[in-house]
């Protein structure tokens, strides 16, 4: 039977796939810092000579910042089976504060925890042990099979974590290359250890960065206290109206293109072990803090927010400087679902702030990224073959989730390219992704290849 | 006649006296930094020689920090005149961003400007320029009638600007050596360029530094915005009901000890020539932003305040970072004035704050400084006879003003030596203290020294 050779075969050749994988984390791919540049290239030529190592044509093309791995392969002949392509990136977060790591980040080893075996090392889970999950299964198909179950194109990236900017180019002028019948990526979580999780719905993300000027100058505020007006009072205030007593966001018009769930979907979610204590108690906290009527899996898949990412302004050093200061600045970000507008929401954004300044103040916008959510085609057949390869694969059943953050890629992939995504991924909650002592577990990374493997099955089984 | 001939010394010295302030402007007493600890010794052993050259017994006295400089000169023999005592600092601040001073800010000069000659350099108005005036106006005496016209004490500080931390432990230590009659300071300023000013009010400070903590770590706003709780929304919404819309503080019990002013106090501020559009105009400003009902004067000199200094959380760093901190932070500070009470009003403001933290916040606070407001004893002969010397000096007549700011030294003398004081000073307002390019009108020091023969000689004349 195929499918139990490439299941075996990847059994057997774990501790192979898992020293391939040190090796890839031991390259420090940061993207974000140009001092790891030639990091960056080593990353990809590894990445180009694993893939061709399958018989993959890959190569790696130049763009503006970090290349790109492209990689093309032939499935069985004269075989009716979608073409697919496999998304995932090469590159790093950066590893500071670097004291807060228990080892060398790029030095990464299996550790024994008391949850078992994980791999440790800066990029471990976020990207390169998720993106490993699928290629090994593709070489274990290959071995067991001669060849791969169907046409798959390889599209690796190596600036998801410096904010993609040479992505869109790069997928406008290659376009026709990279065009196939379904997107594949691997950059997500499990919904819990035991349940494997298809992402359908993706938070947009709005960015806005503002600057509130009152006083020309700082000023004194023995001398200006009281009669000036003080640019931090102001923007507290703008910032205390963004929401209402119930959490909502009183930017007007912002829930437009914001439905109620689907109650199937919505009783699907009612349906999963989700208890906000506990996913708040992780962090120190206890109660839901959105809006008051909707469930904790609402509030971060499926509603919209506004929050504050940073604020600053005065004096902010050691001591005390008694400063009326000229200006205070705030980053604020949106999430963004269903058909919200990004562009239409920074409009009535800037504008309702414009509305709340008091006399004497202005106010200056500069806008970071503007995407909108991702809603994925789940009524395709192709998703519930691949929940149910998950399903056979995992203790528990997969479920179709949401997710808080947001994955422009598969927007991208849709609005470029006209091609559907699915979602799939391999990440825990406590993977420390971004922070010191990332890591992966073993076991994620293990059955991860077993499912790619599973879901290559489903989806060629035509 | 006594006065006339002091008067007419101190005019035909001024070349001589510019040049002794040119040379102690170019010691770079700056307290703040201990790169300039024996700067600060030189800037006193200069004053120690500069007194000893007039008869004053003056010696250098240690203290944990910069040393004091004190000394003691008798009078005429047999009069029945006050003892008086004289305070300045011959500290200064620091000098960043040194790259916005159009010289060397220890190279002072003279130099033309449309609106005079001014003395250029840092101190020059704040406060060694203004010092000099009083020991220029002895030094004229001196040389005049071979005495001073009563026993002085000189007491010049060198922390002044950087929060004066030795200073109440050696008035306490010194205490019957610094006891006089009446202090006369000289760190304030003119009401405006023809109106000279004895500050009567002063206001005191409460400085607090609060943090308000959420989650126990920096979340991603992408997987926790919405059901987090964020610190930076928490702190804004404390900071924006500090005040209600008539712009009054809403710690409970803030106004306790604050009566409405002295009716004739009243009419005397409101016959001054003050426009809050043209004070406020000079900094970007056109309307007075505090409590609704009350003049500009009494914003800034009579009512207290409660200001933002500074706020801090999150990411502030160049281009985007959507974390959900753990912690926002902002030091505020109150001016307070009459009879508040700085030690309960910090008290009241911290229950206050506790009460409006929603669920899974807590907060800590750091107290800095807390001084009570300072109020002169006007009643005193002395007060009308000074304020008639100085309306002799200048071409308007001298005023009673407050003085928004906080000056502790008076309060202390009142506190520990059981002296009144008298603030009489000659900076003006665009004398950038505290800010690149500082300088001190040459009128202001020349008929500043005349101003103190003529207020020496006022309370001596028995």
């Amino acid at each position: 039977m195929s499918l139990e050779s490439v299941l075996a075969r990847i059994d057997s050749d774990l501790p192979a796939a898992t020293d391939r994988l040190l090796e890839l984390l031991r390259i420090p791919s940061i993207s974000t810092d140009p001092a790891f540049k030639d990091a960056c290239q080593s990353a990809a030529d590894w990445l180009v000579a694993d893939l061709t190592s399958l018989g993959v044509r890959a190569s790696k093309r130049d763009t503006p910042g970090h290349p790109m791995v492209v990689g093309h392969v032939e499935g069985p002949e004269g075989q009716d089976v979608p073409h697919l392509l496999f998304y995932g990136h090469y590159d790093v977060q950066p590893v500071d504060p670097l004291n807060l790591w228990d080892r060398d980040p790029f030095d990464p080893a299996i550790e024994d925890t008391a949850k078992g075996k994980v791999i440790r090392g800066r990029g471990a889970a976020d990207d390169k042990g998720q993106l490993m999950t699928f290629i090994e299964a593709c070489r274990a198909w290959k071995a067991e099979h001669g060849a791969l179950p169907c046409k798959i194109t390889f599209f690796l990236e190596g600036e998801e974590e410096s904010g993609s900017p040479s992505l869109v180019p790069f997928m406008q002028e290659n376009a026709e290359e990279l065009t196939c019948d379904l997107a594949l990526i691997c950059d997500t979580g499990m919904f819990n250890p035991s349940t494997p999780a298809l992402v359908t719905m993706l938070r947009g993300l709005l960015g806005e960065e503002l600057t509130i000027t009152g006083p020309a100058k700082d000023l004194h505020s023995g001398m200006y206290g009281g009669i000036a007006r003080n640019p931090i009072r102001v923007l507290s205030s703008v910032i205390a109206n963004l929401h209402d007593a119930e959490g909502r966001v009183t930017v007007p018009g912002f829930y437009e293109g914001v439905p109620d769930l689907d109650p199937e979907l919505k009783a699907q979610w009612d349906g999963l072990d989700f208890e906000p204590e506990s996913f708040l108690g992780e962090v120190g906290l206890s109660q839901p803090a959105g809006e008051t009527d909707r469930s904790g899996l609402e509030q971060i898949w499926s509603r919209p927010t506004c929050e504050v990412n940073g604020i600053w302004g005065g004096y902010t050093g050691e001591g005390f400087k008694t400063v009326l200061p000229s200006k205070a600045q705030a980053k604020i970000s949106f999430r963004l679902v269903f058909q919200q507008d990004p562009l239409k929401i920074r409009e009535s954004f800037r504008a309702y702030v414009q509305s709340m300044l008091p006399p004497d103040c202005t106010v200056d916008f500069h806008g970071h990224g503007a995407s909108s959510a991702g809603i994925m085609e789940t009524s395709a057949p192709s998703f519930e073959q691949a929940r149910q390869a998950l399903s056979d694969e995992w203790p528990e059943a997969a479920a179709y989730v949401g997710c808080g953050g947001s994955i422009p890629i598969a927007g991208h992939f849709k609005k470029i390219l006209g091609m559907d995504a699915m979602l799939i991924g391999f990440g825990n909650d406590d993977d420390q992704i971004h922070s010191p002592n990332e890591k992966y577990d073993l076991n994620a990374f293990h059955k991860g290849m077993r499912s790619w493997a599973r879901v290559l099955e489903a989806l060629t089984r035509g």
